[in-house]
């Protein structure tokens, strides 16, 4: 066991526009001990996600921000190395949603973890459709979106972590997905994955039309995880009684924390009699059975997931500002060290 | 009976911009014979009402447009002149919510009027309180908003005909109704009515400040009847899980079927978690069970209205032009005749 505990703090506030390596940074801290009920776990991966991005702003957001000088948030993956908690023994794996922050070692709370069972899903998958973006995608499309069999599903970062979950599930709930992607990589993968169809936003002049023609009906169920220039071509294609997920809005990571101006959509609301609701993952109470039906379609065969891995802890950053630049294809994540061999 | 009917026909659609008395025309057509089932009504009321607005367009709507030629839509009260319908007789008093016309005489079906009892309350409030208006209030309100007491509600065009009825049955339900009105008339009427308070928008230089002053734990419905500065001022002031109905957009009427530019705002949705919701009044089913009870409040005395009534169906354009312009206060609507002794 190496002697410290490589830890990125926030180094400043990103109050508006992208982030860069220069908001973080990267010190050695002492490694804690657990108390009584408490472990020390050492991460194996740990996560980043665009929900980082609005944490790190001092605006109003729908949780408390990390504080210039404090350990980044985020979730992940990690092995016990001391436990004081009677459930807990040393190699056991454990995995937290957003509990860990960007470091090497963190002490841990029976409470805040869960224990993963490797032979269940490969270790990746409990930061992926075991973890938040899966419950994300599930909650959103099956009780936030009441998705029925027969809707046209349109998911933008289609090839992201949520996106990527979101259009098998749509199939697998007999919609037809249509997921809103950045490249022909991105695109193949989707359509691999289970999307009928594919939009390439950066290729296409006319988004609107592009949707118009991949979605001929009109568009029943969005779940908008991006905003922007996507947000508005699907608002322009609305089939009645549309149904809009507000999960996330990375394209505006660029711009964050400046007014967002553009088209305006109340008329096509009104007319489409559409609803547009705001999304967060942790208002939905009953993920336990929804982690036991993913890890299901999981087993079965019906739901994989594309992992984009950047190793080394000291690329943490570098990794997340991937992710705004939508250059990951799948779940980005950050492998800190080898996997135990048991979970090989 | 005269032996002509004034007419307004739709003289030009009013693609974009505010429309002027040149889009219509005033003819004097025959009075028209009512076959079998069939009676002929002579108006006594006119309404005018914002929907008319997109009409009156070429553009995409959520119901068919009327085309220059075309006589121009809107409900009435009138009074049975002749009948070859049985449940119907000469001097019975009835009202159709959009199928009458700006004209003096039409002929009607049966299933498209229902009948005036001028005992339960005066003519003019069967377009109003027992109208599109009042069921657009109670529907908005009671169904799409899924108001509770104790919530804080915000009402655009709060002195307008929907407006008046909306803040009532706030106050009725327990809730806090704030209207948002542009001159201190309408405040005062508004207050009157029973809004524990009102914003004038015309006179607060920063409305979006004003509102949080008006609203200290945010708003947690919004029934949106303008869009514009309004709405933005209200989306910057969500409480947590807030509903937002999009019930019209009368702001627009001076740029409709132009671009609505301006602020947006994904991030407070997702943030409030808030529901944005399009309705149509005809979306809903139980209007009699409605009609029932705002009746019974009518005559309990705790739901009044104010009207606006301008005389002469040469006024009809001038009325409307009025309404789009924020000038009227209460229901505005256009006596074509005196009422018939027995109701007055």
């Amino acid at each position: 066991m190496s002697m410290v505990n490589r830890q990125w703090r926030l180094a400043a506030y990103s109050e508006s526009g992208m982030p860069t390596v220069a908001n973080w940074a990267l010190s050695g801290g002492e490694i804690p001990k657990p108390a009584a009920n408490e472990m020390l776990a050492r991460a194996i991966y740990l996560d980043v996600a665009p929900y980082m991005r609005s944490r790190i702003s001092p605006q109003k957001n729908y949780a408390a921000g990390v504080k210039p000088g404090e350990i980044m948030i985020g979730g992940g993956i990690a092995e016990v190395v001391e436990s004081n908690a009677k459930a807990f023994q040393p190699g056991d794996i454990v995995v937290t949603d957003q509990g860990f922050g960007w470091q090497e070692y963190a002490v841990l709370r029976p409470a805040a973890v869960r224990r993963v069972d490797p032979a269940l899903a490969p270790l990746p998958y409990w930061l992926d459709a075991l973890g938040l973006n899966g419950m994300t995608a599930y909650f959103a499309l099956l009780h936030a979106a009441e998705m029925k069999p027969g809707d046209t599903v349109v998911i933008s970062a289609a090839a992201g972590s949520v996106g990527q979950i979101a259009g098998q599930l749509a199939k697998l709930g007999g919609a037809r997905a249509v997921g809103v992607t950045s490249s022909p990589e991105k695109a193949a993968w989707c359509r691999e994955a289970g999307y009928a169809e594919t939009v390439d936003y950066r290729a296409e002049a006319d988004l609107r039309a592009a949707l118009a023609r991949a979605c001929p009906q009109g568009v029943d169920v969005y779940i908008d995880n991006t905003g922007g220039a996507i947000h508005d071509a699907v608002m322009q294609n609305l089939a009645l009684r549309a149904r809009v997920v507000i999960v996330g809005s990375i394209s505006l990571a660029g711009k964050f924390g400046q007014p967002d101006l553009g088209l305006r959509f109340q008329r096509q609301i009104l007319i489409a009699r559409a609803t547009i609701r705001g999304f967060l993952v942790s208002d939905y109470q009953n993920q336990a059975e929804a982690r036991g039906r993913m890890a299901a379609w999981h087993r079965a065969g019906s739901l994989r997931s594309r992992f984009d891995i950047v190793r080394g802890i000291e690329n943490m950053p570098a990794a997340f500002l991937r992710l705004l630049a939508s250059a990951n294809v799948g779940k980005q994540l950050v492998q800190v060290r080898d996997e135990p061999s048991a979970t090989r």
